[in-house]
């Protein structure tokens, strides 16, 4: 659910809402290993030409429902005081192929597509592409234990993989792939990449590494380790390429305080 | 989707407004013939108290949920000025019991459930049953040709249902079946009713009025009939015992003027 004066500002561009709100559930079916089928769409419009704002919406929200195959099959409209947009979706995925986050192993490498930072500075959390593609060719190499789609934050969306898990992870933060000045905390806090974040055995992610080299556009990089949790520790710890843990401190997005 | 301030006031018992945020997406299911079985809910919650909102949502939601057989799989909780509720939901049919808006003919009896009018005043359109069971009885007993639920008035979903069926109604204001206090116009353009309105082939409804006269606890009755459409003419036109036109002005409920 995307929310003016939240998620977006009063003013911004109505057709990119409307690509951003479908292409983030699409990005959730992404991270499933799925592809994405039936959309519904509820907005909430102004009383003051509601018309305008529905037509500026329903631009962007075609355009990418018409990019990933995806049926906009029905949905509702409302009078709101901002521009709401909630787009619920439905993805298909062959029972087999199919990843949850609740398979990462310790030993498990930590994978990223594409690069991470900046998204907000640089309107890319906006328009970027859902990695539908990538989520599908890579299941297809390789068995994925677990994958997730970093929304709020790779360290945010890290935890909430290892805790599905009930394991930890390391970072290594040397090897987090950036955006054209992005900085670290950035690239571990920033949010709104919507990169894909997988667990692969490690036997498994030296060829699907290579393999990705030749044939993945988005780029595939590791980015850290699956640990046992340790009870008490945090359960994703970021080290530097000497080992020590550099202080980086954020939360991810936080909806509530 | 349910936005505070046009939909429910401030203040308004949000448990309730879970129920009918869940109970008016089970009421569209129920009117295509279908059972209700999964369902996705994003939440817009205040920065003040977002945690009690939720909660008092969730019970409503969660009681509704229960009640009708529906799991509760997903969705979003968001930050917003007002509370938003919305879900989508869901259902599954046989496709030889799928009952759409489209086939309604000439000659077909119009048939509605249970009581209008009076749903808003009396707090009905926040605590209503939506009618699963009365749809899926009266879909295996005879042939439905279309189907609506009534949720802007009988005048303007009547006027939907024959717009997907290129037909017109004559409905009789006579047979309206009213709550008690309700007057006509609040019965025939009130709205928030939630009642199924049926056509009917004219030879089935016979039996099937005598046979809900037996089991439908909600009751059954005819409110008029569908005519073959008049083009420059008024959809659905009403007439009273003496079959003259009465002068009800009412346009249902008007998402944007």
């Amino acid at each position: 659910m995307l929310v003016e004066g939240v998620h977006f500002r009063k003013g911004a561009s109505l057709e990119a809402v409307g690509w951003k709100g479908m292409a983030v559930n699409i990005s959730d079916i992404a991270a499933m290993g799925g592809v994405p089928r039936h959309a519904v769409v509820s907005m909430g419009l102004p009383k003051k030409s509601p018309h305008a704002a529905a037509q500026r919406l329903s631009l962007g929200l075609r355009r990418c429902a018409k990019r990933f195959g995806v049926n906009w099959v029905g949905g509702d409209t409302v009078q709101s005081r901002g521009v709401v947009l909630d787009v619920a979706i439905l993805g298909e995925v062959e029972p087999k192929r199919l990843i949850k986050r609740t398979g990462a192993r310790p030993g498990d490498l930590l994978l990223v597509t594409g690069r991470l930072g900046g998204a907000v500075r640089s309107g890319r959390h906006l328009t970027f592409t859902p990695r539908v593609a990538e989520g599908r060719v890579l299941g297809a190499q390789t068995k994925l234990h677990a994958m997730i789609d970093i929304s709020d934050g790779l360290l945010t969306d890290c935890a909430r993989l290892c805790s599905a898990s009930r394991v930890g992870a390391i970072l290594e933060t040397g090897c987090i792939p950036r955006h054209r000045g992005a900085g670290l905390k950035s690239a571990l806090c920033g949010g709104e990449d919507f990169e894909l974040l997988m667990a692969v055995a490690e036997s498994e992610a030296g060829p699907l590494l290579r393999w990705a080299k030749q044939n993945l556009k988005s780029g595939l990089t590791c980015v850290g380790h699956v640990v046992a949790r340790r009870p008490g520790q945090g359960q994703v710890v970021c080290v530097d390429t000497k080992g020590k843990r550099p202080s980086i401190h954020c939360r991810g997005f936080q909806h509530f305080k």
